[in-house]
């Protein structure tokens, strides 16, 4: 293999896919990046088995062929140059590396070893801008669960029916759900691993089409110069729409930073109970209260728009700091049944297509 | 006690003296931050009992007294608050404190079992600007050592005399010193713990005179709105000016940034290699050698100004990385005299006033 490619492009390539490089893995070649060069194109790859990433780096192929050399190593060295041009040449599983002024050589292991990165072939479920899913994996991923006994709920939800997309994650003490439209004449439903969706939501930097590819157990994730393979989680998604209270006794509307300023206040004295914040909702004000024991008392005082039954509810403030640090109008609404129910966030705007859910505490 | 201060300040002061408090002390007290009020002036203040640190508030006092409360949830907390002013109240060991719209209480210790932060009581030598010792420490200070076996090299050495200030740091393996003219009539030497200056610098955030008051064992620093006192390290620093070659056969001048970033690329080739790095002198060029069996090799070509003899040495790649961090002219230069004795780094400038030395390594 004898290659010539842009030292931009190759930083950039390098920088997504050392992502994926296993990090220690008991297959030492996973802690590789793969170096493919056919035809006009030259290709970086890795995987860590779960997941896998093709790199299209465009360049001067002079001869084909191919290496894996340690990508750690490789993306700290690459990183570190600065010219425009940078010849790769492999000889003997030995990868040498030539700008104006610098040289040098990398050991490598034979690219027959790698595990490949295949292309899912499937169908074609969803296209989709990239900035739009970006924007909703934000809104929407931090509520699934880091907790593998049930590898279900580590992941995110996608359901495409009727012309829309749902979104939806939860680890059973909060949920987010997110709605948008969508062209697609196929339905489908599957749910993507958070770590595939964290890696999907980093590598798209520019505003481009998506393409979603499904076939039984593998998903692809086409940019125009990359794909993102992952397999996808097995299993029947919890009907989580049950949980979801229909109708309420109390609605309040409030200024969102100033909710979460005064909720941040109160969590420093919840933290030795649980993170337990209580909610008052009294006509037109808003009382947060967390107490311990230990280290003292917080309360404080919020006016809003307050309709319906005088109500209370205890949160945990990590899960409801979470939410407001996601809500970016002005307003906020909560929205109560009694409390033992779930309540209702959701950000204030005729547009809003987000719903957060949080389980109360008992206080 | 009960006062009424701006929330700003109070958020200021808290953020000097809370990195002082000591976060796992055995003795809980220190762990507090003191809350004294009396005549018209709020002073808070911490220790870890090598270091202690008084902050003026300004204030107005209602009714003199004192408290102290954790440091680390008071500040948490205040922080998190966004009113203009707070009122702080002391009653029964309990600290209430209110702004316009929140009332919190946080449960106290009497300030009487507090260790005081006494004022050193000796001569000032030295009266200096706060961002010109700033400037100084942060060209120095890296070198001191971390290794409590040897406490003499554990601080930074400051020595006035005839009008200088020289401050030095070493670790043995390398060596800082600055040159800074001063005025002063006094001359004295003292070394003060690395811990207390990294304190120091984060203090001095403000163009204004810092005054340096010493007795026997204890040093203060004065701000206009603080006091830091610390220990001083005691025993005698060694004659470090013996290891500094006085003569050279080599000298090279070199662009900064280039070598930089040429000894970083290497850097990658030489950690499994004791992070050697060889630099080979030769008539206009300087070559930079890392070499590993298990990765692979780097090599590049740097045109300088190379004068005497063609000469080579081996550095550690992160002592010389450390170095030209720290070096902010366009051109440095290495001087040498074999590739078993130091090399001498300066930076390129009429007024250069700081040296570096470092140790060769064996190549």
């Amino acid at each position: 293999m004898k290659i010539s490619v842009s030292l931009d492009r190759f930083k950039k390539g390098l920088g997504v896919v050392e992502r994926i490089v296993a990090s220690k893995s008991t297959l030492p070649i996973l802690n590789n990046v793969l170096i493919r060069a056919e035809d006009s194109q030259v290709v970086l790859s890795a995987t860590d088995l779960e997941m896998g990433v093709n790199y299209y780096l465009g360049g001067k192929v002079e001869t084909a062929g191919s290496i894996t050399v340690p990508g750690r190593v490789l993306g700290n060295f690459i990183n570190s140059l600065s010219d425009d041009k940078i010849t790769l040449e492999e000889k003997s599983n030995v990868l040498y590396a030539k700008t104006e002024r610098s040289e040098a050589s990398l050991n490598g292991m034979p690219a027959d070893d790698f595990p490949t990165v295949p292309k899912v072939e499937g169908k074609e479920v969803l296209s989709i801008n990239s900035q739009i899913l970006k924007a909703a994996i934000n809104e929407v991923a931090f509520s699934a669960s880091l907790d593998e006994s049930r590898p279900i709920l580590t992941g995110v939800y996608f359901v495409i029916s009727n012309g829309l997309l749902k979104m939806a994650a939860t680890d059973s003490f909060r949920l987010s759900e997110k709605t948008i439209k969508v062209n697609s004449s196929e339905d489908a439903s599957f749910i993507i691993p958070i770590k595939t969706i964290y890696e999907l939501q980093r590598m798209m930097t520019l505003s481009e089409d998506v393409k979603i590819i499904i076939s039984e157990n593998q998903i692809m994730f086409t940019l125009t110069d990359l794909e993102l393979t992952s397999r996808i989680i097995e299993g029947e998604y919890p009907d989580y729409e049950q949980v979801v209270p229909k109708a309420f006794k109390t609605t309040a509307i409030l200024n969102t930073g100033e909710l979460a300023s005064n909720v941040k206040s109160a969590s420093f004295f919840a933290k030795e109970n649980a993170n337990n914040v209580k909610l008052l909702f009294k006509p037109n004000s808003l009382e947060v209260e967390a107490t311990s024991s230990q280290l003292g008392n917080f309360k404080s005082n919020l006016t809003g728009q307050i309709t319906g039954e005088e109500n209370e509810i205890s949160f945990n403030t990590k899960y409801l700091l979470d939410v407001l640090d996601k809500i970016n109008t002005e307003e906020v609404s909560i929205e109560l049944v009694g409390k033992l129910n779930p309540g209702v966030i959701k950000p204030v705007s005729k547009d809003a297509n987000v719903m957060y859910i949080i389980m109360p505490l008992r206080s």
